[in-house]
């Protein structure tokens, strides 16, 4: 039984047919080819209009190469997409930069890694016109799939390679860290513990090496490595109290993970600040303001960085003429700043 | 300036090069067609294989008309999306079973009504074999839109209109709340109150009516309308209790503006279940376990509901042979019950 509402499609043939036109003619003026003249032209739209038609974009798709529409592909399975508050709002920026110029916003959803042969199917099929993928891994096959599909991509976040090619929005994660604990030192802290992201992502890399600029020759079991969730930041705040009981502060590399640290150091009945001080990275309001006591954090203007993939991608996808004669395409890195509330 | 990665993306040309063979043979043989001799075809599937060629799926589909893949439409920005438990529960059932089948979900995210038009024309561009809709008001121009672009569609949540063609998924909205409501009067309470959701969804008015059924000729002033927000549900709880004073129970039409109704009793000192008692609607679990008090409501099987309108879909784009002499496709009307926590 094939869907009844198909049949009220009408075809390119049905508008030739009311206009009075050969097929050739109707599909000039359908797909905006000059050379139709004006009242030939007039007919055919009027069809158009009169009968509804929506010309088969599969087939222009072949013709123009173009969608617009964009790809974006989060690594990582749904269940935890959703309940992420930095990748729902960095997808809430590409979704506000898109809307403004017209483009679709084309969210392809995975439960895990197996899946993302299939994405690689769809990224491959002229449904986009380019791709934005973040929250990459070291091992994540998405990189070579889109690039085998042909399809423009930028990343979110500083891909584990680098070649000239690869074209990335991150912040100063490094820096960010950094910063982080030189305010815990300067406020006199001197057993400084830290949660690590995944390490298999650059940006826990990067702030661990932040932490690691401002307090060299740390010892390792003062870093206890988490993953981006509450329930690791907790597991992980656990660990860094019974290899550490003298600690006096601890930086999250993620709000969210420092909320669930915060939630333990509650549980024992640990005082923050006075005991253990608090910083955690991100500032994502409705994490940050909302902890117990509010949380110290290093900001990254997420939606921003959303909107600046999405510009980036665009301009890659459909250079301007005045992009010829501009300077080339390059990454971009956003500066960070620390936010002081009251856990530090 | 055009994206290298381009450049890498072998033609079907090559493929026909490397294999000795004419590019019409090429072709049948990428295109599963029968009628290529099997050294030849082994060639061209050889080439294929040495150069990484993927098939230009947007030709493809003019042939196959297939995509596997399926649109999933929210009728709300964004913004509202990320933030509703029972939409974001719903997309994960829909993305569960789509995986299940190898199909590629494909979340089509808007900042309102405004982008309609536009998902509009990327269903009606051949991308998507399918769309599921949900979440719709009254006014969407959704639905008309999907049926122009000839895409075959399943609805979560009965529709506002009726007709042969239009298939939807949704619970009994209307014995859950007689059933919620008939708990609050069996255990005494006489004053009871309704936080409604928007009433240009049929969820919110068949709950309506649902209260109605267990109390008739209700005083107006004790339905308060909210908009499936906390915050919705606590200016619809402040309300409630400016109008009525005395009352003893409230029923709210879902569990996250029950959680906002919490909220505003904590505030002004109102005990739960003592002074009011407080019945949701959903079972959201993240929600209604973690409320003060753990909140009684009515549960729905969300994520099963959007495995059901998956299948419901897959089946009406691509009908088996079963299906042929089986019964025709229909809608799903799946039964509710009553969970008793704390709160009432």
């Amino acid at each position: 039984m094939s869907d009844p509402s198909l049949a009220h499609r009408p075809t390119l043939e049905a508008v030739a047919a009311r206009a009075g036109v050969s097929r050739a003619t109707a599909s000039r003026v359908v797909n905006g080819s000059d050379g139709v003249r004006a009242p030939l032209a007039e007919r055919v739209r009027r069809a158009v209009d009169e009968l509804g038609y929506v010309p088969n974009q599969a087939a222009r798709t072949l013709v123009t190469r173009r969608n617009d529409a964009v790809a974006v592909v989060v690594a990582e399975p749904e269940t935890r997409f959703f309940s992420d508050p930095f990748l729902t709002q960095q997808v809430r920026g590409i979704s506000k930069e898109l809307t403004a110029r017209d483009n679709q916003l084309v969210l392809l959803l995975t439960e895990g890694a197996a899946d993302y042969e299939r994405v690689g199917r769809y990224l491959a099929g002229g449904h986009v016109d380019g791709a934005l993928l973040f929250s990459l891994h070291d091992d994540d096959t998405l990189p070579a799939l889109a690039r085998r599909a042909g399809v423009p991509t930028v990343i979110g976040g500083r891909p584990s390679w680098s070649d000239a090619d690869t074209l990335y929005v991150d912040c100063d994660n490094r820096g960010g860290a950094r910063d982080a604990v030189t305010y815990l030192l300067d406020g006199g802290r001197r057993r400084i513990g830290h949660i690590a992201g995944p390490l298999d992502q650059t940006a826990s890399v990067d702030r661990l090496e932040g932490f690691r600029d401002a307090l060299p020759g740390t010892d390792p079991r003062m870093i206890a490595e988490g993953d981006f969730t509450p329930e690791g930041g907790a597991r992980a705040m656990a660990a860094l109290l019974e290899h550490c009981p003298d600690l006096d502060a601890v930086f999250a590399a993620s709000d969210v993970m420092a909320s669930g640290a915060l939630r333990v150091l509650r549980t024992r009945g640990i005082k923050v600040p006075e005991d253990i001080a608090v910083v955690g990275f991100d500032d994502i309001v409705s994490v940050a303001e909302w902890t117990d006591p509010p949380l110290t954090t290093i900001r990254q203007d997420i939606e921003e960085m959303g909107r600046m993939m999405a510009r980036l991608l665009l301009r890659r996808v459909s250079p301007s003429a005045g992009d010829a004669d501009g300077p080339a395409l390059s990454s971009i890195i956003t500066p960070t700043r620390l936010v002081v509330r009251a856990s530090a």
